[in-house]
């Protein structure tokens, strides 16, 4: 049946009858494709009868429906047009994992970060009457991301604005890791009274409201969604959904399928690398960490993935261990508070994401240089990448805060001593940039942390500066160089936020004509600049390797690196070609 | 009375029954050096009686005292030893209008932006846990603050953080124009039925709730304060408070009091200043161009007073002018749903608030092009300023986002022309960087808006190039360089996140050989960086003036820019030492 399916219109046609076997397909078809591919499972297996309703009782795109976070849009993409690259091997990569303009008008948003689904689904009502038009707007939100605040922003100026809309609540209990906070309890109390609960968040903010308990019977929603369907008043249907329903591995640890590598799916098992990373170590670091020091905090926002804390290892982090659901804003300001009452609080988050608390940073973290630590977990170029979660706007984000200190570590063992002086010391604010690969340090390590930047490998006329995971390339451009006479040195900053002019000027100055700088981000507002600016007039050249091309387009890691000039040939091309003049 | 007041202790020695003259004679002072000075008024006076009561029966600094933005901590400082700088005109500028560690042990951060309070007080109370000490922590969060997203991500973890931890809720009806959503409603109702209403916010959040009606009582909160002191949950206790209580102008109009210039204490008239400036300007041209155009919508966050939409205006704007509330991530996504939808938005907004928006801006704006129009209110160095609130990092956040076309235009005429592109256009998202001095361009304008840089005037050997309101200093940096018979080229870059190439290879390569950046921003990330970036490994110097020292404090106009060499003399005399290298 799925594969008739060229556009809603064709799902129209089909008697409702037949659409409980029409969701089974589906799910066949996100789990044989997730399951070679990898993805976000759990969460398209909770929503295959919301979507396929919606798209019944709705006229889309003429109706504009937006799905939150948009990386429960695959069954959405299935139905409008893209079957193809869920049905076929050969056209698996067709389709990306969100929400994107660029595949089909019935995306109406590039979209990767929660709680953003309701405010611009405010804005299109908001359009809607002023253009005087009729169609009917529709968000879907749920799966952790209610917890954000900008969600609840929304939700009050709807309330306000008043008109059609619909807000679909997707209750499925959890977030990426559980649901945390209050919100999610009233949740819980409305799910267990059949939504008759006297304490209900939505009314309270002025909306109407209505609970639909079988969120995963496609001909229930489908006969809510019409009875809703013409409300002239902002309405909430809080549907309860089973996340990963129809496959038992998914439903019975959803946090390991919430995003999943390939998996086996008679057994479930994830087949996954086994290398060591980063969140590993970061884990065993911190294990010991809290054992030792009853003040030390670890905070996540809904996001424990990346640093390996699973829910056992929570639980045995107790009152050391919070995961504040997705409000970075708050994360930020709450560690904070918590380094000015004394305790050493840790945040580790994805770098995209901390997009959300740059105020926070500036204002309540690093103007009082409160002592926190944040580590900024990776997804450079080898990460989870796309347009919508690379970090590559860390170094503008964290590297031009007054009083904040950007350190970018290059291997592990620096990893863990700038870890362990950050957690210690009370003078200053201090953001890790964690890298993606792990490597050795190529230097024998001081006994004490130093933020002074540091010589690599001594040398003259050229001198390159390699941020952080940018070392291992620079090595070899160095070695290339080498075979060409050139004898460049190589210099690890260390920090990225503040240059270490005394070094600069003692080190770099004297012996070199031109400098290199490489860094894993955007050139615009990075590190890079910074080395411009201070050799700007000065007889030194210097010339920055970062990214500006592709940076809103979803990349393949080789391919950006090559766009970018980020090749040991390119580079090593470049000094050839400039050294001398 | 007052005067007597070095610390709190000695306040806990008053009798309660004596309190309510205290509270007179502070609110007398308080009206009496704001009317000289200026200041928040009208919060103030409304907090007179809380902040008393507070300090009678807690025990700060040992108990924890978080006031949400602070700008209502006048009566706070009074009485923890700074009485002097309210009762002694001598003395009236020792302290500033926030909170202020740098003051005084008794404030506890540095703060100005809003909403933020119940974040740090989670910290404090999760760090007092962990370091098993038993102090109060008493955050006080209201005048608009609680419609920020992040006080809700931290009533959401306070909820299910538990513990000892109090939240004043200060409800004066108000945020800085009139409360706005869904929420103001509950609290209206709550008001309306003292505290009884079923819908309940708080409660639906998991929190502990009690209502005091009587918020301008001193011994009625001291009572209530007492009873709740001890709670071992965290209890919110709603205080209904009169903003401007006590004098009767900013009891009528609590709007024009909320800050306000010096004013005439028994008429109430505010001594401004009447020259023509950009909000001026900015209402007009909206005015009419919501009459021409039905799509257009404009968008304030709480805060209308920036483009002089008073009350009166905003009710004439009707249905396309849209109060969102403090909500600044809600905003900017909105108005990216509407530009969606087709309609035409413009968000005005002071750019130290526009820093919670980095996130949405990137993602939910640029990433699509979708084509909203920002205006970014100055508050340079002439405007509101202070650590908190100076608009010097606008540059970095808006200059640095792939797509986002950041324009600033030097004088009305160019404004203006902007303006009615931008809006008119659909295929880019614009910011444009509002200057505070209204200015003539120099040059007769093109009939239709372009992008490109514009030579202001021809010359060669130095170049300067000068960021929107840096024009009027750079004309006479170049003024002063022609008496040395230096002919310099003047630069209008128009556009700040991009450098116009092709201008500078034709304009600028062939005829200098160094070039100087001016901007009113933070020098780490901003614009002139940029300039040295490109000039990096070619023969022609750079150099960038703008702000690197004194970020972190708060300043004086005219000491800033000399302390970071923005001045006649300094710049010439640069240029005099260096250009001919």
């Amino acid at each position: 049946m799925l594969n008739e399916i060229k556009n809603p219109s064709e799902l129209k046609k089909i008697p409702s009858e037949k659409l409980p076997a029409l969701c089974k397909e589906i799910r066949q078809t996100l789990i044989q494709k997730i399951s070679t591919v990898g993805g976000h499972l759990a969460p398209n297996l909770g929503i295959v009868e919301l979507t396929t309703a919606l798209h019944y009782v709705f006229n889309a795109p003429v109706d504009k429906i937006v799905f939150d976070v948009s990386h429960q849009t695959y069954v959405h993409k299935m139905l409008t047009g893209r079957v193809q690259a869920f049905v076929d091997p050969a056209h698996y990569h067709d389709v990306n994992g969100f929400s994107n303009p660029a595949e089909s008008p019935y995306d109406l948003f590039t979209m990767g970060h929660t709680s953003t689904a309701l405010s611009l689904a405010c804005g299109l009502a908001k359009a809607r009457d002023l253009l005087k038009q009729a169609h009917h707007v529709i968000a879907i939100i749920g799966d952790g991301s209610l917890s954000g605040g900008q969600a609840y922003e929304a939700l009050n100026n709807i309330a306000e604005q008043g008109g059609k809309l619909l807000i679909i609540v997707n209750d499925n209990e959890m977030s990426i890791a559980e649901n945390h906070g209050g919100y999610y309890q009233n949740l819980a109390q409305l799910r267990a009274t059949n939504g008759k609960a006297t304490d209900n968040i939505f009314r309270a903010l002025g909306l109407d409201y209505i609970y639909e308990p079988n969120g995963n019977d496609v001909n229930a929603l489908i006969n809510t969604l019409q009875k809703v369907k013409d409300f002239d008043r902002p309405t909430v249907v809080h549907v309860h959904t089973k996340k990963g329903y129809g496959y038992e591995p998914a439903m019975q640890t959803p946090e390991n399928f919430h995003y999943c590598a390939p998996f086996d799916i008679a057994t479930g098992e994830v087949k996954a690398t086994h290398k060591v990373n980063y969140g590993q170590i970061t884990y065993e670091y911190l294990a010991q960490k809290i054992k030792q020091d009853p003040t030390a905090l670890i905070v996540t926002a809904a996001n424990p993935r990346p640093i390996c804390f699973d829910d056992s290892r929570r639980q045995q982090a107790g009152k050391q261990f919070v995961d504040v659901g997705i409000a970075e804003e708050h994360a930020v300001a709450m560690i904070a508070g918590a380094a000015k009452g004394g305790a050493h609080p840790i945040f580790a988050v994805q770098g995209s994401f901390l997009q959300r608390s740059f105020d926070q940073l500036h204002q309540d973290l690093a103007l009082d240089n409160n002592p926190a630590t944040l580590l900024v977990m990776g997804d450079h170029v080898h990460g989870m990448g796309g347009s919508t979660h690379n970090g590559f706007y860390d170094i503008v984000q964290l590297g031009n805060i007054p009083n904040l200190l950007y350190l970018a570590p290059i291997s592990k063992q620096q990893y863990l001593q700038m870890l362990e002086w950050s957690i210690q010391q009370t003078q200053h604010s201090v953001a890790i940039r964690v890298p993606d690969a792990v490597i050795d340090d190529p230097l024998p390590m001081n006994p004490t942390f130093s933020f002074n930047s540091r010589i690599i490998k001594h040398g003259q006329d050229v001198a390159i500066i390699a941020v952080g995971s940018m070392m291992p390339l620079a090595q070899q451009v160095v070695q290339e160089l080498s075979t060409h006479h050139i004898n460049a040195t190589l210099i690890d900053p260390v920090c990225v936020s503040q240059l270490d002019n005394k070094f600069f000027n003692e080190n770099i100055t004297p012996h070199h004509r031109l400098v290199i700088t490489m860094e894993e981000g955007a050139l615009a507002g990075g590190f890079g600049q910074k080395v411009a600016f201070y050799f700007g007039d000065s007889n030194i050249k210097v010339h920055n390797f970062g990214f500006s091309v592709g940076l809103t387009q979803d990349f393949e890691p080789d391919d950006l690196l090559a766009q970018n000039g980020l090749t040991v040939e390119n580079i090593t091309q470049y000094i050839l070609n400039n050294y001398a003049k």
